[in-house]
C-alpha cells in the first residue's frame, strides 16, 4: 500500500471537522509534507468523487458527501486503484503439462483462495468510514482535538 | 504482493504429488519459468523451514510436514516477508498540532483500521492449506491431473 493512503485518510479526517473548505496548501502545512505531494492524493481522491475542490478566495477541499457515507476503502482504492494485491498469471497454462486455455475459464485453487483474502481485507476496510476514524480520534484524545485543528483551520 | 508467491503456491501444490525429491530445475522446466527465478523462491520456503533440500544424486525439494500443516499465509510470509501492507509513519506526531509522543503509544485510528483488515487477510490465507489448494486442483480437473505430474516427474 502507497504512503499516500494514510495521508489521504488523515486529510479527510480533518475534513470532517472543517467549518469550511480547506485550501490543499493548508492541509500540507497542517500534516508537515510537502504540498506538491499531498496535491496527487487530494487529485486522486476528488477523481474518485470524495472530495470536491471549491474554487476561488474562499476555495479548497471539502468532502462531497457525509463522513459515514466514505469508507476507509473509497480512499483506499481512490488512491492506490481498485487492482487486488494478487494478480494471477495463469502458470497453470505453461509449461509441459499447461492445462488447455478452455478448462481454465474459472479461476484456479491458488487464485480462488487469494480472491477470498483480498475480499476479506476489502470488507473489514468497507466497514470502517471516515466518520468511524473521526469518532475513534475523539476517544482517543477527546473532543478538543478537533476544536484545535478547527481553531487553527481558521 | 511479488509473483513469487504465486510459483512458491504452485511448487508447494506439485511437491505434495511428489513420490521423491524434486531437483529446482524440474520444477522450472514444469512451471516454463527460469530456473534461478524459482530457485531464489524455493529458498525462501527453505529458510523458512517450508521445504528441505535433499542432498545428492536422487536429490531435490520436499515439504517438511504434511501439506494439512502449511498455510497459504505460511507461504506468502515465507516469500513476501512478515511486514503489513500498511505502513503508519505516525502523521499524528507532525505539524503544528503535533500529538505529544507520550500520548501516541497505542496505535492511532487509522493505524487500527488498517491492521484489522490485515488481520482478516491473514486469517483466510492462513484458513486454507496447501492440502486444501491440492484438493481443490482436483476437484477441478480430476484426480488424474496429479498421476500426470507424477509420471512427468519420473
Amino acid at each position: 500500500m502507497s504512503g499516500g493512503v494514510e495521508w489521504a485518510l488523515h486529510c479527510c479526517v480533518v475534513l470532517t471537522a472543517a467549518p469550511a473548505p480547506v485550501p490543499a496548501g493548508r492541509l500540507a502545512e497542517l500534516h508537515d509534507v510537502s504540498g506538491s505531494y499531498l496535491a496527487k492524493q487530494l487529485q486522486s481522491l476528488s477523481r474518485a468523487g470524495l472530495v470536491h475542490s471549491v474554487q476561488g478566495h474562499a476555495g479548497g477541499y471539502r468532502l462531497t458527501r457525509p463522513a459515514s457515507e466514505i469508507t476507509v476503502l473509497d480512499v483506499v482504492v481512490a488512491v492506490d486503484g481498485p487492482q487486488p494485491a494478487f494478480v494471477c498469471t495463469e502458470i497453470r497454462q505453461r509449461g509441459p503439462l499447461a492445462t488447455p486455455a478452455e478448462m481454465c475459464a474459472a479461476p484456479c485453487a491458488i487464485s480462488r483462495a487469494m480472491a477470498a483474502a483480498e475480499h476479506a481485507w476489502r470488507e473489514a476496510l468497507r466497514a470502517v468510514t471516515i466518520a468511524d476514524l473521526a469518532e475513534s480520534v475523539t476517544g482517543d484524545y477527546g473532543p478538543a482535538v478537533f476544536d484545535g485543528i478547527r481553531a487553527w483551520l481558521r
